[in-house]
């Protein structure tokens, strides 16, 4: 198994600070893995994320198996190489995408055969075939298929994808242990706690996970459409349910005050394409709350995205320019807002790490969304999950 | 006058190395301008254009009068703090959008009417106006309105464009001289020669301009459909009848082998959307010839796009990546063939301008020329001219 320990606890809360060894590096956690979907994050150069430093970075296994594909990546020497990146790697599944963007599908106990959004090409993945795609293109954490349903699904379609997602957690274990014995992948394998909104259902979940060895325990199946309360009320719930010792990686969230909330509750890992997805809207993250770049009043304004900040957006750009390139359409635009969005998460989770440390996790917290409540633009919606 | 000094001539061709001190530093030529039409080369934040270090960059003034406009680049600290670039800029007079995007337009000798090609807008241009703007927004070289006909226009439409062009030469430069004495500017003025392929219109052309005190001299009205050999000719003939103690700058040309050509004939200064524009639609340049990244035999091949080539993308990213990036139509893709294809054509200007300082600058030509054609992937068309 990866290695990963505890190495602060947060006297207050349920927070701790950590560290799980990947073949590429150390992960030191709380961590925001920006979205990589298709082998870059978007409109990222290498050497830019490079700067960025996240500690790990995601991409999606049903875009890459799709194109270019599982056999051409390892021919080219694996992930790494495609994305030029010589950091961790997580992936998905490509479950959340299959179940979000696919076409045609049908799920079946085996797997799930279903037509690429891109061709309409047939495809079947299944909790072997993606396990050892993830192995075979080398990334550093696998994650096991899992059948997503909406939170909000009647509860009888909730518990019986769980129950599904459980067997095909273990069937995961076991391609994984074969790609491993046959030498050619030391990555980890996480699984996924499903179960909605209902604590019985997480709980039933947990209990069929949490004998097998998996490097990491993911909550799945939020962030997809439930208000906001009920996501942070799932997630105090989920969190508390996994094991203490293992990583646990919250998928799909999400919003700052999401990530702080889920950080109290215990979670180490994130994932989202907000940063990423609003840079290319032009909705801003600051520590004073969200910036809609498009809006008029910031026509004439010289000063920086945020006074504070100081990535390199900030450093050169006026709020007036960045308007100006936003309402241009120039792909300059993206760049600079990813940069300012990225660095903006990277750092919320390296100060909420250090907060962690230092025992102040619950003062930081509460200043930091004090910050964004009173210096807000506007409210931040709810609704955060993207495929 | 803005100081220029021809510091080197080559033996063997017309081809000279000089420096021409703008208010916001030296301009070492022959040099390669990358194009910022709208306040940004697109796709390249500003970080990543200080390290492509090209000597000047340009920008269009049609675009940024129109969005975000003069009186906003003024009032926000002019066009350098626009584009968060500290170097030198020289801006075109929109002559040739107007003739070329924007919707009706009517000329007339007083300047030219047009609708704009965002929202339809009414607009007016003068040469004197355009002076203005140019010098409002703090640009180290404003270039004159000029009135551009296709060179293969019949000769009378050539003619008269052509005097009605040199008319506005004059005016302009009283516009400058006011803009400058009234203390606010010290940026330089070039006028431009036109004629289309006409030596005798060509020669009265620079007679009408060629007393006055421009800081430099443009030749404009080229690259707009004629063929490769009407250009060069067309190109020896120009370049020579300018004098020879001021800048020469070729408008919108091209590529590296015309740049090479029009180098030989004593042309100083250059610029062209190719490089950047070729980057959005997969066309890379290199040592050996220009490369269709989409071309289905780089999907496996995990060399760099020149082995020669020093820049980042070639650094870290193989032609199998880069491809699969183009057509997964990643933003991030842009970003790295345009870092690419500029550093190509800022590279090919300084080898050019080493060559020059060395008295070698035909040997060095021939072999640059040899080598891309050798090793070409495909003839470059001779069509280059884009708005």
């Amino acid at each position: 198994m990866l290695p990963y320990t505890v190495t602060h606890i947060d006297p207050d809360t349920d927070a701790r600070a950590g560290e799980l060894v990947t073949p590429h590096g150390k992960v030191r956690t709380p961590a925001f893995m920006p979205v990589g979907t298709a082998g870059t994050v978007k409109g990222i150069a290498a050497w830019e994320l490079d700067r960025l430093a996240p500690e790990m970075v995601l991409a999606n296994t049903y875009h890459l198996i799709l194109r270019p594909g599982e056999e051409r990546i390892e021919r080219l020497g694996g992930l790494h190489r495609l994305m030029a990146w010589s950091g961790p790697i997580l992936t998905d599944s490509g479950g959340y995408q299959v179940f979000s963007l696919a076409a045609r599908r049908r799920v079946d106990d085996g797997g799930v055969t279903f037509q690429s959004h891109l061709d309409g090409s047939s495809h079947r993945l299944t909790p072997e075939s993606v396990v050892t795609a993830q192995a075979r293109i080398g990334v550093d954490v696998a994650m096991q298929l899992d059948e997503c349903v909406a939170s909000t699904a009647p509860a009888s379609e909730v518990a019986a994808a769980m129950r599904r997602s459980a067997a095909w957690a273990a069937r995961s274990l076991s391609a994984a242990r074969g790609a491993r014995e046959a030498g050619a992948w030391s990555g980890g394998l996480f699984a996924i706690q499903q179960g909605g909104l209902d604590p019985d259902l997480r709980a039933e979940s947990t209990d069929r996970l949490v004998a097998a060895p998996f490097d990491g325990l993911a909550i799945g199946g939020l962030a997809v459409g439930e208000s906001r309360e009920s996501l942070h009320g799932a997630v105090a719930v989920s969190a508390a349910l996994l094991p203490a010792e293992r990583p646990r990686y919250l998928m799909g969230v999400g919003y700052p005050e999401d990530l702080l909330h889920a950080v109290a509750c215990g979670v180490d890992l994130f994932d989202c394409v907000l940063p990423t997805r609003s840079a290319r809207t032009g909705k801003v993250f600051t520590s004073f709350g969200e910036l809609v770049i498009k809006n008029a009043r910031f026509a004439d304004d010289t000063g920086p995205l945020d006074p504070g900040c100081r990535c390199p957006t900030c450093q050169r750009y006026s709020r007036a320019a960045l308007r100006h390139l936003f309402m241009a359409r120039e792909a300059t635009s993206v760049v600079l807002l990813t940069v300012h969005n990225l660095t903006y998460f990277l750092n919320l989770m390296r100060e909420a790490r250090e907060a962690i440390m230092a025992g102040r996790y619950r003062r930081f917290r509460a200043a930091t969304e004090a910050a964004r409540r009173d210096g807000a633009d506007e409210p931040a919606p709810a609704g955060r999950g993207d495929p």
